[in-house]
């Protein structure tokens, strides 16, 4: 029986929460299995550490730190909160336990470089999940020991589907424990500032309601900060344009790669190692052999494709691993049809455009009030006044009214740095001088024919 | 000709250092290096990740940093200490280029796993370094270019032969941009604020003399902090007793592999892939083959062991893998001849003593005084009175004074954490119960026939 | 001569800079003048400390490190923007010591309590500020020992008329070396976290132009970071309401304080005292008297006041000291007119408005572009493309575009809090009855006759 | 009745804590009272501002911090160690509000420059403290409305009387909230890092024991980190000798004041004002008056003495006001007959030796063990080990073995500044000279009759 107590709490050093406190056997028990162990084998930010060197943090730490806010919250709650009679809206003491196995579990599907995996081998990080928690794993007779249905509770909180939305909204909101976390810690990662924000202010404004989840009014500009900080971090971090340059590298190289495999004669696929080879079949790809790929595998098979005879690929992996990333400039929907004018030229200097450039839109919506009518509408985020009625963010705050339904965007074209070169005897050079008459001020324009 | 400044200076974002600035085209350049950007590969910490999970930074970071306190460290001499006059004892503004280059690369050399890889392989970072800066490499055809000699000098600086003591000083003594750097980066990494010091004022108060580095008084209790937080880092996270029992799994799991690689026939072999090949065989390590491995190949490799027929190496591996490290006790000279019966307990309840227990010793002088008559003489750290005369740092600080010469350890055993188990109806109850009796107060003890 | 560069560099310890390098003898000598050690005697934030109690510092720190941020950028600027010949709008070296002493004396002329002092006794601090520079006076001595100018360029910095705008907009602009250190400053002594932005990275994306100071593309984020910090300071600190109860308490105190004095016989007249009464006398104050008054000499007549026979005078002292303010409600230009009816119920309660009650509105202006048809235009802040055009802050930031030209406002009523009394015994509970009906969410509404 | 938990927490916001939470009533109300207020009027390290800027907080900070330390070990101990049988060596629930009064009221009794008042003018902050605790007092009705003998329960904590040792430990002990918060806030404040160390680890290994406080082993580094902190605060900060020649002009200028007051004429001790003349005239002082006495008073009144007729006392002002301190040389018990010397040269010199000059010595003694026969036995800091047993500090640390019982100190003499004087031409040269040639490496010696 799991649901025990630990007798003594114990506590796992973390540079952003300072200790993450574990209080209860079956917590304990979830981060020792096997795939939650995983965790570690997988960075946060994938390629982003080619960027901000300090951002090398596996989901390990994210996971263990998102549980840490859970914790938090629940026990506020239950100090403050705790519901008296049914209905009265107010926090349930048995809702804790759930809440703090969903919070640690919530990126236990993620794979490496799950941007990249999931757009190039189709598989969805949620259904993952999941399957991790109620299959064949570890982790699935963890949780199967507190109750036999807490399981499926756990996960039917990760998939929004849980009956109580406070549970939910903790979890997966515009302002639940992942987001909170993950912007404080990729923050001190990458050693920017944009991503703090007063997280003890916002814990200690937030209170259960009939509805889910709101804030008392002196939250307020806390709130509003961290808005503000996570969409910080997506222009400054999250899109940053390196990352993507490597993060095309990486995505052409395995395409490449997969091309390759299935050219190839049986005899000839060995290039792709035992671990590798359930995601490059067609066969459907299992559990099990999922949860075999981690960073590790797929930097080691990247290092051996160095040697590979097809010169695409060992020419690109080198890159990925010599940190060479493809350059980029900005485009609009007005440019974009000169894009295949870059793409001929890249090709007559001898690259194959397929493989050596790419257009790439980084998107955000970093806030959005509740809207009915939309496929996806979000929970938006409330403030109690004193009367008890509400008011959303947006009216309160006019920075928060100026992105929210907004859509953040990057657009950018891709190609090798060596489109830039300005040898004047290079063999290419009017080549290139060509297609750096498309470049002003970073961005793609129309050449002007005398300049 | 690479010795030119950089028209616009680049920079990194650093955790530590907030910004590392690069100036001159042969440093951009030596991080563009293929064998530069391995370090990306390689954790700073090894296995220590597994105890402090923000500590999963790499040797890249580490080696920037200790290039950026270079850089400020001689920009200050320039400032107030350039050499007027031969023989004066100042600062020479040619000495700048080859400090910076052997501050990034004093680590070039290291491979994953540092400790254990060099232990168990018999190879040497430093040789190594010399060899990635001497040898047929992109480094030294970048350490070329600004002169014929500058890689030899730059060589010499790492290997302590350099014949101005300043720079030797700067970059290995025990106040150097190594240590300084790690100190801080580690703390910062790990969460724990141990390793925190003034860096800003012993780089103020930091100064070249006629026979190296001298600090100016003033910044006594600066550098006094720097040992003393030095000497708690060692105790509370390098000599970690959990690392070390992930140590000593990953010791054990690679000679076991070795040894099963030795005793198999030719097409058996093939368990231990092309990377580490030339690794496990007889043959010399060549540096080609050596800048291969990293962290990503041995995880790898493990990963594939933990389904290899041999029971030793595929449970080490998974234990290994999923965090699960030999547990520890303290032991001293007085009480080691004990361990024999511990072993043969251990073996007892069915596991093989020589994979899975272990003596483990840590040890570090943090601080000494100049000896002339032992081995490895210690730079002293010296400080500069109003009227030029020198005084050393234990005559001025009663708490280093205390640990000068003292050799900080901590020696312990390491066995299955299996053996503390205490289910009464186990096979080998009365086994565990016997191990038992030799542990008291978490140490080794003779055991009481009574208790 | 006083442009001597110090042999050996000063520092002084600072919690935001670190250490303030003081590097020139004239700069070391300012410091050291009369006026300058009284900025240690005025407290940065006012009565702002009675909510924030970290904030509790004086404008001396703000002082210096305003003169360290300047130190920073000409350093910046003399090693990568040093003018190569006249008009190239480049950096000249010899602006640099009026851009130092100009940063240091920009708030030479505050005094205590300075937002009432100012409105009360009709002075103007920048007037103030320029008559100490170069009136009779220590400091006008140390700079006029520069050049027999230089006291007249450094006043006609401050006062935005020197020919040079570089140096102009250093010190006195949207972005200047003022703002940017109480900014920081405020933060860290407050404890909040919203003023902290990322100065490393402005100054470094900083740079002359002919027109003034530009910033780097790159450093837009960090710069709309600034701008985003300072309007949330505005709101949370330095409008907090408490705080402008407390001021609200201060202004009548000592606007009743002197209506005692105009009203009392000669002899009645010392309970003001010799430090304080050429203030409350209806000669011109000169500078000598001014610069006696510090928040210490206040701090001391409030206390004596508690003991004066004037009810109204030493009851509000009393609560001034034990920080007991006026509570408020939010009003809009709608709500206003129902404040007479608040007056006569405060006065039917037995307060006289006149002293207790007010109408206290907070305003701010975060950032506007340049208006060439306004009062006072702003310099607006510009970045610099690759092609050398300028763009405009709000044109790229959506953020900044939000908040541009609109006044941040606060308007409020203050009021005793014994006006909420609700014991039902109370004489007057049908009187706090009938004014707490005025009163939802804490803002002015018309009563609802039934509730 | 005052027992009463807030409905709703209160915050303040605090740099060292982010909030201080107040959850009781009573405590609310000791915070809101005219004696506690006055904290704020009183600086936390009196004149060490003069040396470190940032310093210039209040003992309200550190007094609402203390209690903070106080409130989460509180709530730590009901969590872990609530006591479940008399005499069981646990945490008894009702000694709650008994700490967290004490703690607040740690500091009550203290005045401004409490070391140089004490010294001067004999009072005892101790006994006063109890007496505002015990007498006519806002506090004594706040404390006394929870029952008739708690002011009396809080006293006899404070004056360590207490006859439960762990509520006494908490509140004064070697390593208690007062330290606590005091070196981490003194830290935060002055900008060193010194003082900084890891409060939750200390926190987290805090037990009851029956006799008093003990911590778990595995605290025990962070202890030993809190013990090192703390010594070097007080060689940087504590006894920084620029401060203390500010002390002495302090000490002298007020003791020259209390000269004249008594040899003044009934109708010529004005100059001394209505605030400041309980302390001077002979009668003893009551807690009324002393009440009336801060910072600002003493500031008041050394501003006016700028111009009173004594030369002495007008100097010694205006020195103290303008921040130019006696500067010093160590000495030491051989080389003091030399003082003799110094005395008559500066008497040579114009100055009155017995204004001029000083003696001072700056002790602590940082740790030491229980030692029953010495006056004032300290409480050793103890570890629990597993089997129950306890070790203390100084036998596990040898870093505090080395500063156990050892005192540390700094002894100098103080003269002023002028007597360094080496302009040429001075009319006292020879005798400037005849000083210097006792001062060696900033130390008093014996001249050398050569040089």
């Amino acid at each position: 029986m799991l649901k025990d107590k630990l007798l003594n709490e114990k506590v796992l050093r973390d540079p952003i929460h300072n200790f993450i406190h574990i209080q209860d056997r079956v917590i304990l028990d979830l981060i020792n299995t096997s795939e939650f162990q995983r965790l570690r084998r997988i960075q946060q930010l994938g390629i982003t550490s080619a960027v901000f060197h300090g951002a090398e943090h596996s989901r390990f730490g994210h996971s263990v730190g998102a549980y840490e806010i859970a914790r938090r919250i629940t026990e506020h709650f239950e100090q403050y909160y705790l519901s008296q009679a049914p209905g009265d809206g107010l926090w349930q003491k048995d809702e804790r336990l759930v809440t703090l196995a969903a919070a640690l579990l919530h990126d236990i599907g993620h794979g490496a470089f799950s941007h990249t995996f999931e757009h190039l081998f189709g598989t969805d990080h949620e259904a993952i999940t999941r399957e991790i928690i109620m299959g064949d794993t570890e982790i699935h007779t963890v949780l199967a020991s507190v109750a036999p249905d807490f399981p499926n509770k756990v996960a039917s909180v990760i998939a929004k589907t849980y009956d109580n939305p406070q549970v939910v909204q903790l979890i997966s909101s515009q302002l639940d424990v992942d987001r909170m976390d993950y912007l404080l810690r990729d923050a001190y990662f990458t050693g920017t500032k944009y991503g703090e924000f007063d997280i003890d202010r916002i814990l200690r404004t937030m209170k259960p309601t009939k509805n889910g989840i709101a804030f008392d009014i002196a939250g307020m500009h806390a709130v509003e900060d961290y808005v503000v900080s996570r969409y910080q971090m997506y222009l400054q971090v999250y899109f940053h344009p390196v990352s993507r340059g490597m993060e095309v590298l990486l995505e052409h190289l395995l395409q490449r790669a997969r091309e390759l495999y299935r050219a190839s004669g049986t005899h000839e696929k060995d290039f792709v190692g035992p671990l590798l080879t359930p995601l490059f079949s067609d066969a459907p790809l299992s559990i099990y052999d999922y949860l075999q790929i981690d960073d590790h595998v797929f930097m080691t098979y990247i290092a051996m494709w160095r040697h590979h005879p097809d010169p695409i690929l060992s020419d690109l992996s080198q890159r990925f691993l010599d940190r060479r990333p493809l350059k980029s400039i900005i485009i609009n929907d007005e440019t974009a049809p000169l894009l295949e004018d870059l793409d001929q030229l890249v090709g007559i200097a001898g690259y194959n455009a397929n493989y050596y450039t790419a257009r790439n839109d980084a998107f955000d919506l970093p806030y959005d009030d509740y809207k009915p009518n939309v496929a996806k509408p979000r929970t938006q985020i409330d403030f109690v006044l004193d009367d008890g009625s509400h008011r959303e963010l947006s009216e309160l705050s006019p920075l928060v009214a100026a992105i929210k339904g907004q859509v953040s965007f990057d657009k950018r074209f891709y190609f090798p740095k060596e489109m830039l070169s300005i040898e004047p005897d290079e063999l290419f050079a009017d080549t290139f001088k060509t297609f750096r008459s498309y470049i002003h001020n970073n961005s793609l324009t129309t050449p002007n024919p005398e300049s």
